[in-house]
């Protein structure tokens, strides 16, 4: 840990000095798309028509109603917001305000994974958003479930390339990495909070699944260090703590907690597992042909054609799952949504193809233009995950939990949690990571149950980081989980541990 | 192994010796119950009244219908049969027969384990058998995976003090082991074959679960080794295999693998399992306190109030669960379960309070009455298990794998498996047994697919002996994960592998 201590340092004093640019926030990586604040540009007078304009544009980006939608009592927005204006890079976002009483309930920004997926195919529209969509790709029913239950949703494509998120530049999906993407989302918020001046000030919280273990703590990294924060355009951002699922958080620990799970979960043989220990270093300058072989015939031949990322629950074989449509069906009034939550006992059955239908429902025009997106006529179609980026990603850190134990001795909130059941980030890889921290524990390894009595998961409680687990849960738990997940969220937001029950 | 292979010679020297006595299985420990064999006392005029009696009672065992039972093609019978006259015991079993075909189909023998658990109350009324007791503890429905569509099944509530079972002489609760349960079991078997002829020479296999994993072997044992078997009344049961679910195999290899198990599924704390690794080495003469302390502290403070036997469903908190209720109702008339078998793709939905209707069902008297049970008057209510018999339990071996072994050698046929969801004897401490054999890989690790291109788990071969894994599937198999337990059991008595597919 000598080594990440110095790093810090090092980066520290560079921040200091280099002052007012954006720096690189992975060691050893340049940055590419370095620039100034935008605000640096502007004198006062600049500055109120461009608040005219940012409030203008927040009244065109909000949404009347979206094909296939039940009615709601909440506001939501979309649209661009400009990160790059000579490149002509912008970011496609969604705001779901909360259900009630928006004005006094958080903002939380969600960013999905990859690299290169979008947080409105995965986050909002299958995990912790308002609205799923059906099986049929054209109506949208409640998700009783909502996060927006509990907070102001802020969905982010992230970076561009990503779902809408384009820029004019097409080299640049070339050189797109971790700083870059961490530089854009902080430009991004800069300029959407001019558009949102009322979430000024608003507590504000980064949360995230998977390869976003990386995104949320580099963007977190980003607000916390400039050294600008005080006085400049981020000084209103109120950052008060990430939310990391089933992520992506040090290169070593993920890949031995993985085959570790794998052969404790029955996935692997035996012979296959010693072969894996024996002949993978997990570092990137000593992966092994014999490693490389090993890791493909486990999956190849041995775990068969199962959701990697959730376990012990159907695949989706044929892109629909026609069991599940009359389930589906049942969708609920907005009153009725009121009064359920919180906490129905039993969950909408689970659709392993549901991540099928916003591939359908995205690319509908009357959709996009409800949406406010696709607005320059992007020329490919919207996809959940972008695999040009995923190819092309540059610069991605072998461990971001240098970046937690900064964020932790700035006394953010910092939680893990962690559905027990993925293969793909398994909860041993996260636990490893976090035990390689060492930190102190302040409540031990305790089991934490739902409202109706049932083991929602387990926690410990570190000094200055929560890890939770989500029992059964595969990597998107917000989707395979909702009720947990829901009472995470809010034990999150409360800065409260997850519920406790006593032993009679 | 050395010591192993030596009592194993020591054995089988003492087998021939005493011929016509039965010997102790477990090592080391002498029988108490020890005596002739039934038929060395009867003249062959003696043997046909006998079997005209034996007759006689097999149509009296006939069940006419069980209370609210929806009709079905199939014969069933139940009732008594004494394994000791002079002592007053005798042992229930319940033959439901094969819903078609039953001539030409083998007979598998069900045992449940415990040690003091009824084979009715769980392989008949809540796994396997045909009917599947509704919540309301009156009505029985079909249950559309029944083994019985593959054999004619054959539970036994064993030993004494199971259940229906019962002695007159109630010192033998006390002295109640491993030994005199297969002694007695195999008595059981003797005289049934004598009520039931037209069973005699028919396949005949010896499955169970849990326990069963020391019941299952040691029966076997007692059938395959005794010298009289070729001339005498053992000459007629032609045993062909065991099948040996969630088994408890080795007192060492369980609780390596179980505490491994917790570990890796997240159940409890990094520090807690370094602890029981330190400290308890897994038997009994060596159990320290604290490793008493520390599987304590981890089943009180860590793992929390979930059904060890099956980690990701809900536990069973009320007794009974009002949800399931209107699924339950869905019952199938009988030309409907002709149609339905095989495999459905939608299992009915798991009832985590099932275990508690059998204990209302058949405690009442026109249940028993139709069943030909307690015609005794026993004074104790019937029970899915005896705590006493579980207190009082004498000799059990630390392991059994010397007769696999044994079996093995003498080619039976031995397939082993395990649902990788349960907490009480975990996949992990199977494999650890499994591997200790040092069996030659025949077919390796691979999985295994449903009729509906689903993972159902994974196998491998050995020479030998075939292993299984039910994915996602707890202790109780064909309760939890119907359709693939069903698929398991057909791929057993086929002696083929689990369904393969090829990779396309």
């Amino acid at each position: 840990m000598a080594r990440l201590s110095n790093l810090m340092l090092l980066l520290l004093l560079v921040w200091v000095v280099s002052a007012f640019t954006l720096l690189p926030i992975s060691r050893g990586i340049s940055v590419r798309t370095a620039g100034k604040w935008p605000y640096d540009h502007h004198d006062q007078s600049e500055r109120t028509n461009a608040e005219k304009t940012a409030l203008q544009q927040q009244m065109a980006d909000k949404i009347d109603r979206l094909p296939g939608q039940p009615p709601v009592g909440f506001d939501q927005y979309s649209g661009y917001v400009t990160v790059d204006a000579f490149a002509g890079r912008a970011l496609f976002y969604w705001l779901v305000e909360a259900w009630t009483d928006a004005p006094n309930k958080p903002l939380v920004l969600w960013l999905n994974g990859g690299p290169g997926c979008s947080s409105i195919a995965y986050g909002a529209a299958e995990e912790l958003g308002p609205f799923l969509i059906d099986p049929d790709a054209s109506t949208l029913y409640l998700n009783s479930y909502s996060w927006n239950s509990e907070a102001n949703l802020l969905f982010l494509e992230s970076p561009a390339g990503v779902g809408f998120s384009y820029t004019n530049t097409s080299s640049d999906l070339n050189n797109t990495g971790d700083a870059s993407t961490a530089i854009d989302a902080s430009r991004f918020l800069i300029n959407w909070f001019e558009r949102f001046p009322q979430y000024k000030n608003r507590p504000f919280y980064i949360a995230g699944e998977s390869y976003a273990g990386h995104y949320v703590p580099q963007l977190a990294h980003v607000l916390h260090n400039h050294p600008v924060t005080k006085k400049h355009s981020l000084s209103h951002i109120n950052l008060k703590g990430i939310l990391l699922g089933n992520a992506e958080l040090d290169n070593y620990a993920d890949s031995a907690g993985q085959i570790d799970y794998w052969y404790h979960h029955a996935m692997i043989s035996y012979e296959t597992y010693l072969g894996i220990k024996k002949h993978c270093k997990w570092n990137h300058e000593y992966y092994t042909d014999d490693c490389y072989n090993l890791l493909g015939y486990a999956q190849a031949y041995e775990i068969g054609n199962i959701d990697l990322y959730s376990l012990y629950t159907p695949k989706c074989l044929n892109g629909s799952n026609s069991r599940v449509i009359s389930r589906h069906k049942r969708r609920l009034k907005g009153n009725e949504f009121v009064n359920q939550i919180p906490n129905q006992l039993e969950e909408p059955a689970y659709d392993p193809c549901s991540e099928n239908y916003a591939e359908v429902y995205f690319n509908r025009p009357d959709v996009q233009k409800a949406l406010h997106a696709n607005t320059t006529g992007i020329s490919y179609r919207w996809t959940a995950c972008s695999s040009t980026l995923f190819a092309l990603w540059q610069d991605t850190p072998d461990s971001v939990l240098w970046i937690l134990k900064e964020l932790i001795a700035a006394k953010l909130r910092v939680w893990v949690y962690s559905g027990d059941a993925d293969g793909v980030v398994p909860v041993q890889g996260t636990r490893y990571s976090l035990n390689s921290l060492n930190l102190t524990i302040k409540s031990p390894w305790f089991p934490w149950y739902m409202p109706n009595q049932q083991v929602g998961g387990r926690s410990v409680e570190y000094e200055g980081l929560t890890f939770v687990t989500i029992r059964g849960a595969g990597h998107e738990v917000p989707l395979l989980h909702r009720g947990p997940s829901l009472v995470l969220f809010r034990s999150f937001l409360s800065g409260q541990s997850v519920p406790r029950q006593k032993r009679t």
